[in-house]
This record gives structure tokens, C-alpha cells and sequence, in this order.
């Protein structure tokens, strides 16, 4: 664990110099870079720092630590005193620092900073004299005495401004700095009075005793709330602790030749590679960061400080060179002279990220490779999807916040049922569907509203996976949200909103807002092109598409699908011609009453395919036959029933027995999938019927299609069999009808374990595997993926997990199923086809792992599309 | 597959000779024991044999077989006519001969025989004149007719049947036997005109016709539906077909000389140590299987036929000591001479199973592994539960026949709630509790009750199964019934029975009665005592068991259980005082309220485990945590939220509202088992604190007690850590309490797939692993135990998969996982102790296989402790 000893005993302090040329994963992150700079002889203010290290033994050891770490700063810090020519304490020009955290990785504004520290009642005088601006000493000592109350001594920050407010009211001005000296001094005695009435204790004057408080300070910011949750929210799992460092200050406060600033090598928000960011003059960091004063845009200081603005031009070009990536600075000009405080590489927006990539690859700056990793894959969903206008925000009406299900931004008119948001959005109004939770037989409505918001169900609900595919906002399981669909309301924290009044959702944080919010629509660049031609290049893994209509199609296609792998058909079934049909089936006596019903059924499925493969002409389309359990085709609710009852003129009391006779206890584990066409093989014959047909009628159009049948939910081999004998019958029955050949594919999909444990049987039969990886991990796991979202939040809270297994593969479990059925897979067919098309199938975590355990192919929703290209160069190019 | 070749020509047909000295497993069954009597030198008349290869051939081949068989047959048929000095189809002393199937495993009455073959219009004249006994003459041709036309030509039996009535009606007389010799010559003629009239053919005159025609239709026999049936359910899958076996006939019908029998070397029912059978002068073996005459007692035999019974037990100790075990022997007596026509192993009761068995071991017939294989497991079933009286049932009316859930017989009142089973039980009246299916609600009224019908539900439904661990009567499942549990109304096939009214359940067959039928109990003798020690002796397998209640401990423990490896907890909370104290904690808003209902749950539970721990005294007693989700605790019914909504003076909204959040889709996959522990801890800190205070009780009292904790559901390494830091923490704050030490064990489930896949990583935190094979089944197979009952009968019919997977463990799927956490489970932690606790503990196939694959323990209900006992000695024997 120990980098380096010092006469074999431990170090916990290191001095700049120490730390030049140290590798910047190393172990205390931007201080790493600081170093870097001060070996390119760039003006960086010294410092010394105690190591991530010490802070994990701070926390091993109930929160102290040895001795040698105190000695150990005493000995640095007075090296510090003696390079400056100042003391810590000193009353006559004392040397002034800054106690900062710093971790391997960013943890922006998470943990704790003191600025100022060594200021004590004897040094603010000579600081005043010293500077001739006694304004600036006490102003500076008061900023100081606030920070280490609120920091270090955990003072509310309210009563700090409670004093400073009373006087300001007493001399009647608004704004800080029309505070004068003397009212500064008063604000001074105000705050240490606070402290003491917080405290009980006093202001420490002693500057070393400043200095040991302020380092236990920022080790105990290593784990307070925010950086806790900063830290799960980002998956920073790695790191040992904070280090702690402590700096020389200087002060961009010192007067109008002095200020500080934040400074991109290109824009952030654009990619555009000009330089960008913005300055105070006479301020500190703080200022500029905290926006309390509006800054001026960074190309002014070309006339403020024309010679500092030189420089600093000279120095981003170089550090660009140097780091090979945009550089996010932070810059003090102290008295005229310019000192470089921190540079790291700079966060971007995700239109800025593509663009970077492909300019930098131009200007030679970096390979295609490290273009292609610039660029993270989850970012691109931004750029497809409408968004809030982010300003639009602030001045809004938060409802509530549930879960961020489908990204994109809805606004739009509240209705309750599926029936009026296809009514209403026929009639042109903007709608946005409101429901408990949304079940199939809402797909219309879904359709046609703008989004979706859900009081129930997780990320991977019925809402949520059907949203996702469809590129459609929605917010799912708002819990705090109450619906009452009768009633035509819908409540949240006391405020209730009926049908029609309007409401903004944000599909891509979950929030939801009353009212309209401007909203801007998504536009993708030429570099966007360009970076996906780049991940073609690298990726290896095949990229398809979930989709089952000629719309979801072409939106695949546009973005680079080569083919559908997963369309469901069951939606299909729900059409308000067709359902009829479906409930005459599933109601018939006998199979010669389901035939009937059937053969309704069966010219909507072929016009249905010979659409989609129309649409996809030239690549293939694996149609997935019918998937849920029969039950989920009838009414539930007393009036549908009697409607029912009346169209299919059989007495409501038949009908209930039939639905009570279909119901089942845990439909997820039911009879459906395959498993109905062992019951009912004349269903299977009826879809392979629409499936040859619609390919016959397109090849005597002359189109070129290629479908391919999957059967769903198969454990058992001889299920895989009995199905593929059906299909294989009645297709050759259609092809012979035609008198044609179609070259059809049957595949199987591998979702229930029994179907993984026993893939080398399986492979017997099936050519291809899809792993359906929703079924998969809901059976691996025996979570309900319906039911889990109540508890799962527990499951992330309390680490039992890291992630949600439904978003991202869990590759411990679920992933060793599916590494067994590849090789049983191999092991009896060697060339045999595999390929995922649950949700991760779009989730760049697990199309690292498909690529890494062999997979051919990874299909997902059509608006992840890109996503999954550019994860699977990234997984192509990391393995 | 070619046993023998002829000259390199296959061998389709052997003569009797041939055969001697053949193992009597090979391909033709019980024609090898004729075989090896020849060997022995008994009177065996003679016969030759078509291979069942020939069968296979036949249906290879599209019912048809190559000329050489045919070929072959007349060969054998002129070498038997030559032995015999008679020919088939000669007028004068022609050949007579039987032709009956046979294949290497017993398949009782399932296949064709036509005897009496060879007789025409001609011979049959000579018969009458050589036997002078014209009668007998007609009677055997207007048999053989009868036959031939039945099972050759498939003619209806009862256009026979009528022809011979019209006769009988003629002559004014009601038996066969009073038919003389004219009246036969007319029943000739007419059966003749039958099959003239039903097939459009004439009845075959030629001999060696009849005889092709006769071996064709034994072949066509093999799959008929009865013996496919027959075959299925009694798992016989690797026979190659039937042979065909034409033997000379001989005649108990040829006065009184001749006579004919059946007769086992002991008591096939009961087990005696004597000779046991029956027999009919004057007939034919048929007449005594058909039943339609009384046949006498064999030792009647010893006055009618002294020589011939003399002769008869000589054999009868010969073939027992030349088998080493009962037989069940067919004889005929033909004019004084005495021939054995079949003998084979005979079927027994479980009574005469184990009798044999120990009398035999004693006997020095057998050796104690051979004892041992001798009884199947499960035949003890029989006879540990209650039985109808076989002879009452021919009586009975039956209604319906359900799944024989949990064997047993029950007469009682049929009542059709829990409450009134309990309430009526209470009485002193016996009921019967007939729902649609039950919940764990029910459980007081299933205990009080004789016995459950349910219409819903299969095997491994929640009634089936806890009925069971009762070793209470279950039918389950019964489609036909239809119950009203509002009007108190039970409607099978239009008939309706009403509260009060009294049916009879067979639990071991499914079969439910109106009215009350006699019932007899079980009785076990000291001879089922010594198999069991014997069993203990051979098996390396532990049994324990899973009981709930100090009472199923008893019961289990008398059985010869050696611990509780299974005690649920969850049952333990419907008692009425304990409900309201679990909905107050299930309703409660936050830690404290929840805190406080469980506190009041404490006391109950920790009486529970004072017993059930004191019950085993000195075995251990393993104690499954809190498995199902909150949900089943509360109500669903209008009726009873309103109920409680007054109890716990809460609103009915409220109530709702929480019944309603708390529902799931699939509770099966739901908040249950250890994740409700992630989301309420309390739960298990107060059972831990229940079991460890009450272990602690036992101990100041001197009992030795020894309490285990399991953790059910775990799918996570980490949610098993999560719940053990509660339960140590607990442990020892409650030990620390009493100012004692308990030796307490924790453990965990795996029946989560995950949990078998990440084996290694849970080892690392549990020293015990139990195979929950209930749920692994449910989740590997995705099939739902509640609601799978209704398509795993087409599954098994049209076999895609062999046996129901709830009843016996799918050794190919979930048998790979088991094997997969075993191998995983031994690589963490060398000495692991693995056991199975489902439903399969009980099942010998799935015993057999929790040996193989190297478990230690298999856990059961108390009912199937000695068949587990039984099954895990047949396992290490046959290992």
C-alpha cells in the first residue's frame, strides 16, 4: 500500500518537488497535475500534501492518526516557510494557505476547502498595512473566519448570514462590498460571537492549531453525504480517501491588478475550439464559482490584462499538447502576475464530447482510437432526444421526481386512458398519458401521447421497455404521485391536476413539472456521423434493432440497425380490428373455433410483416412469435367485461369463469411463449402462416426479404422441437401454396435458465440464440422485474448490489448463465450464431461484456442504436 | 442389436431350446423363465419366439417385416409339428397352438393373446370325435372365433356378446354353460356371419392364415392405447417391442381331469409364508383371469387332484429357491398332466413387500441388500396413511378424480371454509375442507380437517403441499368441481352437494366419492421396523425432515427422522392471537411502529421454538426465516378489510391503499425471503431473539437443544451478509442477556438460480447450503408451481418432458445447477454440508440423485421419512 518510505518509516506528507513526474493516476489526482506543471515550469503556488493514504488510516483508526503524520506536516511546512520566506503566524507578513481536498478522481465541489488560513487578529492588521488595503485584510479575515466555521467547525452557514445581514440592515445597504472597513471589523467580532454561540467555543487565533483542525476537516468531508452519494451515483468505488493539500495562497483580491478565473481550451457546451470561460477582477475563486458577481467573458481580458491574457493563451495551448485533451483551468492573478491553479481535463456536453473527438482526430491531436473513447456511449442518448431548455428549469414548478425511464422530454395535456390520448391526439392536441401503470393493451395510447408518466413499476416496466423502444419520454414509478383514473385526477403532494391541464415531464432526470417548459428539439452533426463511421471500424460485434412497427424500423435503420432481432408480435395483437379476433380465440370451445378466429387474425399479421420487412428490405428480421400468456387479452374491469360479453354475445358469467379460469398466480412464470403452442399449435401455425406468406407476396414484388422466426421461452429442447416441427410444416405448406422457396431462419431465444443450463441439447435444434436477457434476469434472480422496483432502491442503497441488474447485466450471475450456453452452444454447434436482445442490449456495461464473452450480436431499442456502436467499439478497443 | 445370426442371416424366430440358458433379462422376457424351467426339466409345453427386434422391425418398416421372418416362422412351426408329431391345419390331431405377446418387462393384460389357433371347420369334428367330447369341441372353436375375431380382426366384443345373448335367449337359459353341443354349432355359425358382417371378410379357415394374421396382430398390440398408457406411466421406455410367442396348447378344459390355475408361492397381500391361488376345473386359464367363474382355493387342489398338487408344490420351492423370490405361476391340467404355462416374479402389496422381504433375509433366501431392493420406496406410502377398503369401492359412486396429492383416505362433512372446518371440529365432526385452492390462511381448517379438495391447483400447490407435511388427505385440482363458497355449494357433473353432506377423498389415487366409504388404518409391523434399520444400515444419506409443529416433529422423529431440517416460521403467524400483531406490523408507518408489533409477535414465537426444540431434544432443528411477502398476511376480501379496519382502527382507505402497494405481479419473484430483512432488519432480529431466548430457556431447564438459523431465498452473497450480521449481532445480545452460550448454526437456502451460480461466493459466508429444489425448480424452469398444474399435463402427454419436474427433480436442468453449487460450494470451503428440504426429499428417483451427486442430507415431510430412508439405502446400493 505504501508508494514510499522514508528511512523506512511510512510517509504521509510530500512536497511538491517530491511529486514531479509522478504518474497522474497516481494517488492524490489533480495535485498530480499540478506537479506536472510546475516540471513545464508553469507559476504554480507551492504546496505541500498529505496522502490519500493517511486519510484511510484516519478512518480505520476511529479518526485519528499517528503522530508522525503531525511531525511530518511540521517538518514540510516549515520547508514551505523557509522556500517562501514566511511563517505561518507570523504577525509581520505571514504566510497564508489554502487546505484543500483531493482525490484520484473528481469529486467536484463534493469536499471541503479553507482559503485563507493562517489569518489571525495580529496578521490582519500587518495584512492591511502591508497591502495598503485594509479593506481587502478584513474582508479576506471575515471570508476566512466564516469558511472555517462553516467548514471545520460545522456553524450553520444561515447564522453567518443572519449577522452579516443585520448589519447591512443597520447601515442600510444591499450589497456586500458596500460594506466599508469598518463594517467589515464588525462583521468580524459578529462571526466569532456566532461561532462561540454555536460552538461554545472560540475562534482558534493560533494558526498551526488552524491548521490541524482544517486537515481533520476535509478528511471528515471524505465522507459526508454529498460525497457519499456523489460517489455510488458515479460508481467511484476505488479510491482510498482524500489527500489533503496545502497551498500557498494567492489572492486575485489584491486590488484591480489582480483577479481569478475559470478557463476551457475549447467551449464545453459546443466542442468549438476556441477558448472560453470567464473572469472577476479584484475577486477570488470562490466569487467566480459561487456566481455571486457576474464575470466577464475570458477574450476581456485581452484588454484588462493584455500580458497575463498572452500567457495564459500560451500556457492552454500547451497544456492541450500536453494532456491531449480539453483542459478545464483555473487561474489567480496576483498583483499582476499570473498563477495557474489547477488544470484537469474539462467535462463536456455530450454534442461537445462528439465534436471534441472528431476535431482533435483532424488536428492530429489524438488517433481514432482515443477519438473513439472520448466519447462515452451513454452520453449520446442526450443528443437524440428532445430536451428541456436547462433554463427553463430553474424558474419552474417541481412536482416530483420518479424514476428516469425513457429520456426525452414530453409536454402536453394530462389524459387518464389510452382511449382519450389516441382520441385526443388525433384531434391535434399534444397529450400526455397519465396512468398507475401502463399494461399492453395501452399501446396506442403510449403511441400517441408525447410521454408517459407512471405512479408505478421500475426502469424495466411494461412503460418503461416499451417507452425506450418506442424513443418516447417517460417517468415511471413516481411513487408520490396518486392517480385516480375514474375520477379523471391526478394528486401530488396536495395539489390535484385533471384532465387536459398541462404538465412537462423530463424522461432523462425523472422530473416532472406542472406547467409547459420550453423544450428544444434534438440535431445531429456531421461529427456525429463520422464518430459512428469511427466505432464501425473497431466494433466486432454486430449492432440490430427490438422493433415491430415500420416507424421503429426506419428510425433503427436511420441510425445504422442491420437488421431487427426482436420483433414482438403480441403488440400487434392488441389493435382495436384484431383484439376482437384474439378474444373470439381465446374464448373458442375447441380448436376448430380457434381456427376460425385465428384465420381473422391472420391477414393483419401478414399486411403487418409484409410492412416491416419492406421496411427493412435487404436485412433481416427475426419475428418473435407470441409471447405473453393468453390472459392478458381480456378485460379485466367490470364494464369492459359486459361490453365484451355483449360483442361476443356470451353471458357474462361464462366470461368471468373463462378470465378466473386463465388467471394465474405469477404470470411471469406461466403459460405462455412457447408453451402455449404446445397447447395450442394452431397458433404457431396461423403466425408462421402471415410470416411465409408476407415474404412470398414481397419476393413476387420483387423485394428482397429475409425473415427469420424465434421461438420464445424455451427450456426444454424437445419444446424448441415440437414448435420448429410446426413452423417447418407450415411453411413448407405456404412456400408450396406459392410455389416458391423462401429462406427462412428458426431460431430459439435463451431465457429461462433451464434453456441456458441445457443449451448443448438446445443447440441440437436451434442455429442461433438470442439470450433474453429481461426473462433471464428476473429468473436467475427470482426478481419480478414488475414488483423489484420497490425494493430494489434498498438493494442499491444498502450495496447488496451495485446496480440495477435489469439496466446493467449482472455479469456475476445472469452473465455466467449465458457464458455457459456459449460454450455448451459451441461445444455442439461450432458456428453457431448468439446475440442478446433484452434491455442490455443497449447498455454499454453489458455490451462490454457480450464482446467479451464471445457474443456475435447485441440488439437493442432503436434510439440506442448508436449507443450500442459506439459501446461496442469501446468494448472492441478495451479488450 | 442382432443377438444371434444364422448362417450371417439375422435370426428373426427361436425355438424354446434355443433359449435355455438365456439371461432372463434379454429381449423376450417371461419366454426366458419358460426357458430356464425347461432347464429345470418341469412340464413346460413346448413353443417357439419372434424377437422383439422383429417388432421393432415391424414398425420400422411400416408395419411390415421382411420374408425371411415369415420364412423363418414356417421353419420353427414344421420343427414344432415334427416334435409334436401333429400339424397345423390337420383335419385329424392337427396342432393347436397359442399365440401371445411378450416382451422384457411385464405389461400385464396390456397386449393381444389368441389362443385355441389351428381349430377350423374341419379339425374341430375331429376334436369332438378324439376327445369324445363334441362340447368341449364347439366350446373352444366358438372361443377361439370370438378371440381371432376380437383381436385379429377387431371385431366389437359386444357384437359377439349380443349374437351369443340372441342363443342364450332362444333356448330360455342364462349361463354359457348351459349351451350344449348344437347350441356352440349355431354360435359358430353366427359368430362367423358377425365378423362377416363387421370386417366384409370371412373368417380365415386356413391355420397357417390365422397364424400370420395372429402374429401381425399381437405386433399391433404393442401400441395400442392401453399398453402406450400403460408403458408411460409405469416409465417403461427402453423396450425394443413385443416378441411373439406360439406355444402348443394345452387344455384344462378337456373334462374333469383337466383344470387350470393361478397361484404365487406366498400371500401376495399380505405376505404369508404360504401357498396362495386359485383354480376351475374343466376351463381355460381365461375363465379364471376373466373372473366369471368362482374359482376354488389351490389347497382344494390337494383333494381333487392329489398328484397333480403334490407336483405343484414341489415346483412351487424349486422356482422360489431357483429365483429367490415369490412367484406368480400360471398351470394347467390336461387330462391328469399337469404343465406350467408361465411363472414370474410376482406383484405384491407394500404389506407383502416388506414381509417378504424380512422373511426371506431371515429364510436365507435373500441377502440383506437384496431385502432391501426388494420393497420400492415408495410402496411404503401405503402404508403409512389410512386406505379406502378396496371392495367398497366397486359400490361407490365415484364423482370425480382430482391429482392425488397427499395420500390417505377422508370421509367427513364437507365443509367449505377454514373456520367452519375448525369450529365443526371442534364439535367433534369429521369434515372434509373443499375450496377452490387454499392459502396459508387456511391452515387451521386443513389441520382440524380429515381431509382437503381443492379445484384448483397441482401437485406442489400450497394445499398439496402442506397437506402432505400433515400427512393429511389431499385431492387437488379437481377440474370438475365447481365450489361456491358463498352460497356453501359443491357442484360436480350437475350434481350439488351442500355444507354438512358427506363425500370420501382417496388421496392416493385422486378419486373423490359421494357418501361415506369404509376406511381402514394403517398398521405398522415390526417387520417395516427391521427394513428400516436394514435401509439405515446401507445408506449414506442422513434423513431429516421439515415440520412445523411440535406434533409433525413427533410424528417425523417416531418415523426416524434425525433432525428438522426444515421449520418453517411463516405458519406460525396466522394463529389467530399472532395475525392482528403481524398486520399491525405490516400497516405500521415507520421503524418504531413496526418494532412495536413485532415485540408482541415475540413471546408466540419464542413458545413455538421452546416446543418444537424440545420435541427434538437432542437433534437438531433447522429454522427457516420469514419466507413469503407481506402481502399474504393481510386480508383481500371487502368483507374482512372492513373486519380489520375496525380492529386496527384504521380507515378502509388507508387499507387499501397498503393492500394495494403491497400487491405483486408475481409474488413468486417478489419482497420476499431475505430481501424483506434488507428492508425491515427488525423482522429477523426479533426470530433471532425468539430462537436464541428460547434455546436459552431450554437450556436452564437441562434440555438440550440444539437451534440452526437459515436464510432463505439468498441470490447475493451480500444480502446472506446482510441478514447473518443481524442475526449475530442479535445472537449474541440475547446470549449476552441470559449470561449463556448457545451453539447455534446459521445457514442458507439456495433456491434462487443465482444463488447455485455464485455458489463459490455464498460458501464463503455459509457453512450449510440447502437446495430449496421447490423453488429452484419454479425459477430454472420459469414454470410457476400454482399455475403450471394447468398445461404439465399436455407437456407429459405430448412428452416434452418425462415426469412432472414439481414431483420429481429435473436431474437434466436444475440437477445441473444443484451439481454446479456442489462443485462451486467444495472449492470455497472444503468441508460444505449440502442437503435438499423441497418437495423432491421425499421422491426416490430425486434421493437417488442428491446421492449421486454427493449431498449429505436429503430433508422431507414426516410422512415420507421412510420412503426417504428406504430410498437413500436403494441409492447407495445401486450407486
Amino acid at each position: 500500500m505504501w508508494l514510499f518510505t522514508k528511512n523506512d518509516k511510512p510517509r504521509y506528507v510530500y512536497t511538491f518537488g517530491e511529486a514531479v513526474g509522478l504518474d497522474k493516476n497516481s494517488l492524490w489526482g489533480k495535485w498530480a497535475n499540478l506537479a506536472d506543471m510546475v516540471g513545464m515550469g508553469l507559476p504554480i503556488p507551492m504546496w505541500f500534501t498529505v496522502t490519500c493514504e493517511t486519510c484511510a488510516i484516519y478512518y480505520e483508526n476511529n479518526k485519528t492518526y499517528p503522530q508522525e503524520v503531525l511531525d511530518q506536516i511540521e517538518e514540510e511546512l516549515v520547508k514551505l516557510e523557509t522556500l517562501m520566506g514566511k511563517k505561518l503566524g507570523d504577525p509581520v507578513d505571514p504566510l497564508l494557505v489554502s487546505v484543500r481536498s483531493g482525490a484520484a478522481a473528481s469529486l467536484p465541489g463534493m469536499m471541503d476547502t479553507v482559503l485563507n488560513l493562517g489569518l489571525n487578529d495580529e496578521s490582519v492588521i500587518w495584512l492591511a498595512n502591508k497591502t495598503n488595503n485594509p479593506r481587502f485584510a478584513r474582508d479576506s479575515y471575515r471570508r476566512f473566519i466564516q469558511m472555517f466555521g462553516d467548514v471545520v467547525m460545522e456553524v450553520p452557514h444561515h447564522d453567518f448570514e443572519t449577522a452579516l445581514q443585520a448589519i447591512k440592515d443597520e447601515k442600510g445597504v444591499k450589497l456586500d462590498t458596500e460594506l466599508d472597513t469598518e463594517d467589515l471589523k464588525k462583521v468580524v467580532v459578529a462571526y466569532k460571537e456566532v461561532i462561540k454561540k454555536d460552538t461554545g467555543k472560540m475562534f482558534p487565533n493560533n494558526p498551526r492549531e488552524q491548521l490541524k483542525m482544517a486537515v481533520d476537516a476535509v478528511f471528515n468531508s471524505w465522507n459526508n453525504e454529498r460525497a457519499i452519494i456523489y460517489r455510488r451515483l458515479n460508481d467511484i468505488k476505488w479510491l482510498l480517501g482524500t489527500a489533503v493539500n496545502v497551498q500557498t495562497m494567492v489572492f486575485g483580491n489584491m486590488g484591480d491588478t489582480s483577479g481569478t478565473g475559470v478557463c476551457f481550451t475549447r467551449n464545453p457546451s459546443t466542442g468549438e475550439n476556441k477558448f472560453y470561460g470567464e473572469f472577476l477582477m479584484n475577486a477570488q475563486g470562490e466569487d467566480v464559482v459561487a456566481g455571486i458577481r457576474t464575470p466577464l467573458e475570458i477574450a476581456e481580458l485581452d484588454r484588462v490584462m493584455p500580458d497575463c491574457y498572452k500567457q495564459l493563451v500560451e500556457i492552454y495551448h500547451g497544456l492541450e499538447k500536453h494532456y491531449h485533451d480539453m483542459q478545464d483551468m483555473e487561474f489567480t492573478i496576483q498583483e499582476g502576475k499570473l498563477y495557474i491553479l489547477q488544470t484537469r481535463n474539462g467535462k463536456r456536453t455530450a454534442a461537445a464530447a462528439v465534436k471534441m473527438a472528431v476535431d482533435m482526430l483532424k488536428e492530429w491531436l489524438i488517433d481514432e482510437k482515443t477519438a473513439i473513447l472520448r466519447v462515452m456511449p451513454e452520453q449520446l442518448d442526450a443528443l437524440l432526444h428532445k430536451q428541456i431548455v436547462p433554463t427553463a428549469k430553474a424558474s419552474a414548478e417541481l412536482l416530483t421526481k420518479g424514476l428516469p425511464a425513457s429520456p426525452g422530454a414530453a409536454v402536453g395535456q394530462i389524459v387518464f386512458t389510452a382511449v382519450a390520448a389516441h382520441d385526443q391526439a388525433e384531434e391535434g392536441k399534444k397529450v400526455v398519458l397519465v396512468r398507475t401503470e401502463t399494461s399492453p393493451e395501452d399501446i396506442e395510447g403510449m403511441h400517441a401521447a408525447q410521454g408517459i408518466l407512471t405512479a408505478r413499476g421500475g426502469m424495466t416496466s411494461h412503460a418503461a421497455v416499451v417507452a425506450r423502444g418506442m424513443g418516447k419520454c417517460c417517468v415511471a414509478g413516481a411513487g408520490d404521485i396518486q392517480v385516480d383514473e375514474k375520477a379523471k385526477t391526478l394528486t401530488v403532494k396536495g395539489k390535484t391536476f385533471n384532465e387536459g391541464d398541462i404538465i412537462t415531464l423530463d424522461g432523462s432526470t425523472g422530473e416532472v413539472f406542472a406547467g409547459a417548459l420550453e423544450v428544444m428539439d434534438p440535431e445531429l452533426s456531421g461529427d456525429f456521423e463520422a464518430l459512428m463511421l469511427l466505432a464501425d471500424k473497431y466494433r466486432t460485434l454486430g449492432i440490430r434493432t427490438n422493433a415491430d412497427t415500420p416507424h421503429d424500423a426506419q428510425v433503427a435503420r436511420k441510425f445504422g440497425a442491420q437488421g431487427i432481432w426482436l420483433c414482438r408480435t403480441e403488440h400487434m395483437f392488441f389493435a382495436e380490428e384484431r383484439i376482437k379476433a384474439v378474444r373470439e380465440m381465446i374464448l373458442a370451445d375447441d380448436v376448430d373455433g380457434r381456427k376460425k378466429a385465428l384465420a381473422k387474425i391472420l391477414p393483419y399479421q401478414k399486411e403487418d410483416f409484409i410492412w416491416i420487412l419492406k421496411a427493412m428490405e435487404g436485412l433481416p428480421v427475426t419475428i418473435r412469435f407470441l409471447d405473453p400468456p393468453l390472459h392478458e387479452f381480456l378485460p379485466q374491469e367490470e364494464k369492459d367485461i359486459l361490453a365484451l360479453s355483449q360483442e361476443m354475445n356470451v353471458s357474462v358469467a361464462v366470461l368471468k369463469e373463462r378470465i378466473v379460469s386463465l388467471h394465474e398466480f405469477n404470470p411471469m412464470l406461466g403459460h405462455r411463449g412457447c408453451r402455449l403452442v404446445i397447447t395450442y399449435p394452431e397458433i404457431a401455425e396461423m403466425q408462421t402462416e402471415a410470416v411465409i406468406s408476407a415474404a412470398c407476396e414481397l419476393k413476387k414484388q420483387g423485394v428482397d426479404a429475409h425473415p427469420e422466426i424465434m421461438i420464445p421461452l424455451v427450456g426444454f429442447k424437445a419444446e424448441l422441437d415440437f414448435n420448429a416441427e410446426i413452423v417447418r410444416k407450415v411453411a413448407q405448406e405456404t412456400m408450396d401454396k406459392y410455389g416458391m422457396k423462401i429462406d427462412y431462419k428458426l431460431w430459439t431465444m435463451i431465457e429461462v435458465p433451464r434453456g441456458a443450463v441445457t443449451a448443448d441439447k438446445v443447440a441440437e435444434t436451434a442455429e442461433f440464440f438470442s439470450f433474453g436477457t429481461n426473462d433471464l434476469t428476473q429468473m436467475t434472480l427470482g426478481f419480478s422485474r414488475d414488483d423489484a422496483g420497490k425494493f430494489i432502491k434498498e438493494y442499491v442503497a444498502k450495496n447488496i448490489f451495485e446496480k440495477d441488474p435489469f439496466q446493467t447485466l449482472d455479469t456475476e450471475g445472469v452473465g455466467q448463465l449465458i457464458q455457459m450456453a456459449v460454450e455448451k452452444g459451441r461445444a455442439t454447434r461450432k458456428d453457431i450464431k448468439l446475440w442478446i436482445c433484452g434491455e442490455h442490449g443497449g447498455d454499454p456495461a453489458s455490451i462490454a461484456f457480450c464482446h467479451k464473452v464471445g457474443l456475435n450480436y447485441v440488439s437493442c431499442s432503436p434510439f440506442r442504436v448508436p449507443i450500442a456502436r459506439l459501446a461496442a467499439a469501446h468494448a472492441a478497443l478495451k479488450a
